[in-house]
């Protein structure tokens, strides 16, 4: 018997070139129980894009309106487009008593951390300052001022691991992976989510009233 | 390339009769490169025993000094004897890099915890009430009255849940180490375990000084 708990949010983030994309996909293929969150957002759906599954389709207006009402863990907005994660998607899931997991860039993780305190945040780190380098060098022909730009953003980024309580390399994927999916079932055996029901019978036993509110 | 760290401390105790021998065992066979915590005692060797590896053999003046000189992380007495956990043991075994696992009694846990608050605390549960009192009333053919009392025991300790980080149910002996493993690889990818070292370059970019200090 595990005992039975709700879900947990996981954060998987960390700084741009790290392969949130790629380690959060080979993850979901490992853990289909997983739910993955879908992000708002006012931009045109593309073809073969479809409402709930990819994003939730919202007009400016519409989107404006669940800022003002609190109803986005975090929201950003880029070229001319809002996106965002829905706070209600992502409770009722937990409630559901499954793990949601999402994959976002530093800066949103912050604003969900504060909203969210008690989600599992995990900080992806290349294996190396160098590698990290070569990826984002790599990427395109762009200009050596470009790529020193991009690289000093992802150092700063990198700085903010210290507000994670996890961090894991991107070194290999499977080997990564596994880290994440570790780090998933320790935080399912954290003492405090024993069900106060476990105890129920323990508690007859002792004089000292109910283990679950010590 | 895996940050690296020193070892941890694991910490595996809960109620008698929850079998934690048999996970302790179960959890060396499947983790060779863990290392089991060696007692010291005053009783004498027996057949087969060897020094160093079965306990540390001592007089009782030496385990005396032992704990006037503060060089055990929990003991006590029982039958006659003493039983302990040597510090220096434990902390070169870690300064090593090693992980060392420590399978102990609730009472003994929490003399670890004052001593050692940085270990990892694991919390063998019973799969529900029921199972545990089959298990110590099986062991024997006792009088009623010696289940009660030993159940009641179980059942205050038990209550010492809360004071460790983590609870796993020790309902297959399979499911139950595979379990302590993840929480041991989760506790490897904690933060504040990435070595200074990993970000000297990354500071070199910023300006917001040691990213290890933070």
């Amino acid at each position: 018997m595990e005992p039975k708990d709700g879900g947990l949010l996981i954060v998987l983030s960390g700084p741009s070139g790290v392969g949130k994309g790629t380690v959060c996909k080979a993850l979901r293929s490992r853990m289909p129980e997983l739910v993955y969150s879908v992000s708002a957002t006012t931009r045109a759906p593309r073809e073969g894009e479809r409402e709930g599954t990819d994003y939730f389709f919202r007009t400016r207006e519409e989107f404006l309106e669940m800022i003002r009402s609190d109803a986005l863990l975090e929201y950003t907005e880029y070229v001319g487009n809002y996106y965002g994660t829905p706070r209600d998607f992502v409770e009722r899931t937990l409630a559901e008593g499954k793990d949601i997991i999402l994959e976002i860039d530093v800066a949103g993780a912050r604003q969900v951390k504060e909203k969210f305190p008690r989600g599992v945040f995990v900080f992806l780190l290349p294996p190396s300052f160098e590698a990290l380098k070569q990826r984002i060098a790599g990427r395109g022909t762009e200009p050596p001022e470009i790529i020193a730009h991009r690289l000093r953003k992802a150092a700063e980024e990198v700085a903010r691991v210290r507000d994670y309580q996890y961090a894991v390399v991107n070194d290999d994927i499977e080997a990564c992976c596994a880290r994440i999916q570790a780090i998933i079932t320790a935080e399912h055996c954290r003492s405090e989510r024993v069900p106060p029901g476990y105890f129920r019978e323990f508690e007859r036993m002792t004089s000292a009233g109910p283990i679950s509110e010590r």
